[in-house]
């Protein structure tokens, strides 16, 4: 078994609940141990957000279905990382 | 429970109270430990600025109050860290 | 009571004192343990610098009367800071 | 021997399995302390991911073929690391 | 007291005696620990160098006094640190 | 006697051996304690890589003799840092 | 007597003795304990590179010395540290 001990996910969500309820409600996941969550866009009917999950050992279905069941859902997975540690990426001449 | 160990807000103020009396009375609400107050932009009836609030276990409700009181409007929550620590959120290569 | 621990000011200055003895004159302050301050720009008539001031407890009234009782104005408070110790603000994606 | 501590993957990878499925499984790979995966592109067929793979002694092939047998495919090896130790690169000025 | 304790100064100097000489010069004023200078800009008869002198308790007038007896003007005073310590300056929204 | 302790050399190698194969043949210099590689271009005949050797007492010419065997060739040796331990660079002014 | 501890040079040399012979000349010279070179840009005649060279007590004359007898010219001194300790300069808002 290997172990997800970070993941990087760009959500939509409706207004309500806010955006401190929403990441309440993922870090109250018995998995996570911390979340942050950064407004990347505000829209009349959908904020969009950035929400950085870590933990010893992340459960992102049970993430996946809190996140769903307000309401919001998963655009895309930015960054994930499995693994003893967390492996820290450095920019490569290809990022550029 | 989960705690809201730190909180970036985006606010819009009147000139009065004063950028300083108004950060001093948000880093009086209770369960904040400090504040941070940056001017974004001046304008002749408003001030917008962004403040940075952290604690161990931060009470939202009371720092939106303050503000609130004080004549300011939250125009939106930059950010929000909740957890046993405060998550830092890396640039992913969706940032850029 | 909350405690004043830095503050960013943008001050519009003569040129007469100098940049050195005013800045000399406000870490006189007795609530001052340091000043820092950077040119902004340099005009015939004024000088536009930025001061940042730090301490355990500055008295904020007492760093302005020096700057007015030296001829300068504050233009603007950039940043502030209350608490038990100063908050870092970190960068959002709203600050892009 | 020496022994390869770090690579750096440029990967095209079908939308199945997910992003967090086909690190998990580089991750399980036996030599591979930790994997960091983020998402470059996305597309309506593939995903275009950057993988960065730690261990003391990564066996490639085994990574290679865990990733190949998921359907991706190694666009491009974009750093590697061999040696006792992980040598930093540093920004040179011809890489402005 | 107060003591100045950073100084970095914008100066004008001919191009004899060399950068060196001229650096070296204001590292021996008696409160100076240590001084760094960066060429600016290159001029058939002039010099434009940015020097930034360090010490515990430093003498401007000296500073000044070498400055000009080696044909040098100080065109600006920068940035001055003066207290306890030096304070750092933070980058504010305002200095974008 | 005065020791090589980095060198970042701009190579331009065939595709084959693979550019993993190529780095730990150098890595395998008896000198070398590390090899770090990154991919500059990629070209239908040839590779453009960036490579970083250290080691406490570098012998560059097993290094480009390993080079040159592979069918490589230095395009350019970008950085060398010789002495008792590494010189790091600073920006100065006139690198903007 | 006040001791040079780091210079950075701005030099125009022949492409023989290569970069690596050069440096390590320089680095031979009894003050030096370390030194750093970049290439800057390549030409057909001359290579122009970037020399920075630390050392407790670094003896100018004796590295301008060794650069002129290997063919090269300092174009510029960039950077030059005297003191007790290399004073590290900070960027001022006059730099932008």
């Amino acid at each position: 078994m290997v172990d997800l001990r970070r993941v990087a996910l760009d959500i939509l969500k409706p207004h309500d609940p806010s955006m401190l309820e929403f990441t309440e409600r993922i870090a109250a996941v018995e998995s996570v141990d911390g979340v942050s969550t950064s407004l990347i866009e505000l829209d009349q009917e959908v904020q969009n957000v950035k929400i950085t999950a870590e933990g010893t050992s992340l459960e992102y279905d049970a993430i996946e279905d809190v996140i769903e069941s307000l309401g919001g859902t998963v655009h895309s997975i930015d960054q994930a990382a499995y693994g003893e540690y967390v492996v820290e990426e450095r920019r490569t001449l290809q990022d550029d």
